[in-house]
């Protein structure tokens, strides 16, 4: 990993001039509604629209064609139809520009007449402008200024996790469904069919990256196999790289091709990539959101032990099921442990074997405060989960009845003070109990409770099955980075 | 299956008097709790409160023991410390009560001085009173006018499924979340040690039940495997038997005995008990639901083909991956239906060869129109899955932006429309996309959304995996059912 990418791409994250081309007026057209869409998230650079047809778009500086631009230009964004693309490249490269990015689709994934334009912009590209895309959304770098198509309204605030994804739907729907769970994002890239900057140049890019700690991807194939694995190895040991690909199936291979035309590969050989190289292998958007935020909030964990506190039977042989069919473990107590925490819980209708049931989901705070600082005194588990406790409730009953909200608050703090005191991981397990049109005030408050958690440094699942996958997903990375950096470079061979 | 369950259960499930043993005007104690949830819930037989200590119970006619009551009693609830049920049962016995349910913990879950207390009141039941529980929060019958110890606030009206469920807490909190799914129940039972009445019975009884269609169940172990192996498989030629069994790992055994003081039994063994039965076998809360609402929903179903239409190519490329993994096919569409639906979707940025990517998650609502219409038309599909579309908007919007809004609510009629002049089981994913705390008023709009696709006999999932999951587990009984009944008794040998 010789190559600066940092300097390399800076202009394309960076850019502090930005040529739009396709840029209109009307609102209808892509480029219309890109140019709409930079403005409103706050693009602080010097913005240029291209455009022979129209003189006058959004009060900018308006140019029939780039080479007419004075100044200097760090990025062009490309939204044309595909067959005027490779003329438009030509023209960014002869006016001197480093970096573009081809929003159009209609190239190789439409078939022979787009595959041959793919590979004109490919040539051209070649010959010293890089190119994301085509057929893409774009790159999001808050930091940058810069937002992919549809990326209006996400956070302008950045964070530590990237995300690449030859997706668009993906680039948006990610950052927007991790941002109501307080994940925040340094870049997003959607690189489409990756004509010219592929998986490996933004691996090498986000590596190098001194904003992002946690590497997140949505692929369906990738362009130079050998390269992307020695690379993945290399990346996994500094960076967790959680990684869902997408089209193993016969249906999904298919869909795939005609998506991004990408060739998939079989699912035996990216085992193998899983396992060699330390990448964190998701099968869905939930469990990648699932898996970036345990890496957010737990840091380095190797421990398999698990407590978990419950307020139910049931819900303790699920939980344990749901633990142990992922590789954790639910020690049983010692009996002095037992003893102890007999000596808290009601007599009946509770169990303190480990799942702990406190017998109801609303137990008293001081039962619970007394049974999480037992057992982390004890100092024999890892990891704390609290499963399904009634920790929200709704500003009815907070009203009407003060001593339940007063005992409600205090309840929420257990798990918080608990984590604070002993420094050992604590996650939540709050569930949409109330699924009803009739209840969404009680799922705000639910919500409110799981930024307080977030905020505090507690991950939050909707079930207690994604949150033992999470922290597996976590532990097997820590624990195959170990066994490779022991190994020496080259990994596990 | 000779005896008469629905004869011998009626007082059990629909008391004309229900004597509640225990009963306190202190709501505190649990016999003080069940009766006021029992009073809230609108019961409207003969109630009689039973407690030595107190004369004045909530108004109602209070006695010290239950001989003392002059009238015949249907129904005894016993909520009671456990050392004082044997002799309290014993007296039930006398009194000529044939049913009874028993709230109380500390029996053979709690240790041996509690094994013993329940195997007299064993003892007791074989001489002529049936006995649920103990360790339960007994029977909710909407129609009989009564409800679980928790709950207070379940509906009130009577539906065509039935949950029995050796966990408490699952008693309240499956009904519960199906409610906000618009699922309703006939009957809930929490059964708890299974000291006398035991799944068995109930199966019986619920298969017998005629106002049952869909029989749901938790369970950590069973008490007669033969008994219960025999039966699954004659209930499941008439009503399907939707199972979720806990406690298979370790640890969930572990927690499973100190539980229900079950004997989970080994996987492998279950394994052909879900093979040779026809019972769809569930893993989790929430495919338990998801199934039950298919079931609801789609009829008898028995074609794995699927078309998936949804608004981006990853989201095409992960809907075929999941349904594929499933066992659904997602079959590529022929070149003459490919033909015409390339006629309909955007030149660029869409798929036509299944799953169909119509460009964008807000597709003109004609273009869908067409699109679905095209599909079924053409016949060749069994199923269609509407992945992720964006029908839901704030009332924001709604009112900032007529057009849109108009637009809004054509697109989501889209699917009921061809679903109804198609007679085709179209089943919609509708994601959380607003996670966030202040985005609970969008979150409203997409129940109520949801409100109205259950309303129109579409059912609604949160992501296309769980939406595969249950269309999969739905075929998958059917077309064992129809092997099982063509191999004639016995099933599959």
């Amino acid at each position: 990993m010789a190559r600066n990418r940092l300097e390399e791409f800076a202009p394309m994250f960076y850019p502090k001039s930005h040529a739009v081309i396709g840029a209109s007026a009307n609102a209808m057209k892509f480029g219309g509604r890109f140019l709409r869409v930079l403005i409103s998230f706050g693009y602080k650079g010097k913005l240029y629209a291209v455009n022979p047809q129209e003189s006058e778009i959004l009060g900018l500086e308006t140019y029939a064609r780039v080479g007419d631009i004075p100044e200097s230009v760090d990025l062009a964004t490309i939204a044309v139809p595909a067959r005027a693309v490779p003329g438009i490249v030509e023209e960014c490269l002869a006016k001197g520009i480093k970096t573009a990015q081809i929003l159009s689709a209609g190239f190789t994934e439409a078939g022979e007449e787009g595959q041959r334009l793919e590979t004109e912009v490919a040539r051209t590209a070649a010959r010293g402008i890089r190119i994301v895309g085509p057929n893409c959304f774009g790159i999001y770098c808050p930091d940058g200024g810069i937002t992919i198509l549809p990326g209006e309204r996400l956070p302008r605030e950045s964070g530590p996790v990237a995300f690449i994804t030859q997706s668009g739907g993906y680039a948006i729907r990610v950052p927007n469904r991790a941002s109501g769970w307080g994940v925040r994002f340094s870049k997003v890239i959607s690189y489409g069919n990756a004509c010219d900057v592929n998986e490996c140049d933004l691996l090498e890019y986000l590596y190098q990256d001194p904003e992002t700690k946690v590497i997140t991807a949505y692929m369906e194939g990738v362009k130079d196999g050998p390269r992307f694995f020695r690379l993945l190895q290399e990346v996994c040991l500094a960076k967790p790289v959680i990684l869902w690909k997408g089209g193993f199936t016969r249906g999904g291979a298919r869909a795939a091709q005609s998506h991004t035309a990408s060739l998939s590969g079989e699912e035996s050989i990216w085992d193998a990539v899983f396992k060699q190289t330390g990448a964190i292998r998701v099968n869905s958007l939930e469990e990648l959101l699932d898996t970036t935020i345990a890496f957010l909030h737990l840091g380095e964990q190797r421990g398999r032990r698990v407590c978990v506190v419950g307020g139910g039977g049931g819900i303790g042989v699920a939980a344990a099921d749901a633990c142990e069919r992922v590789g954790l473990s639910v020690p049983l107590f010692s009996a002095e442990l037992q003893g102890k925490l007999a000596a808290i819980v009601p007599p009946a209708g509770a169990s303190v074997r480990n799942p702990v049931d406190v017998g109801g989901p609303f137990p008293p705070p001081a039962m619970l405060r007394a049974v999480m600082e037992t057992v982390l005194t004890d100092g024999n588990v890892d990891t704390m989960i609290v499963d399904e406790l009634q920790f929200a409730t709704t500003t009815d009953i907070m009203k009407s009845d003060p001593l339940r909200a007063q005992a409600s608050r205090e309840l929420a703090g257990v798990p918080v003070d608990t984590k604070n005191k002993f420094n050992k991981p604590v996650m939540m397990v709050m569930p949409v109990e109330a699924t009803g049109a009739d209840a969404v005030e009680f799922e705000g408050a639910r919500r409110s409770l799981t930024d307080y958690y977030l905020g505090q440094g507690l991950p939050v699942y909707l079930t207690l099955e994604r949150a033992a996958k999470a922290l597996a997903n976590l532990i097997g990375y820590y624990q195959r980075r170990d066994a490779m950096s022991s190994s020496g470079p080259g990994g596990m061979k």
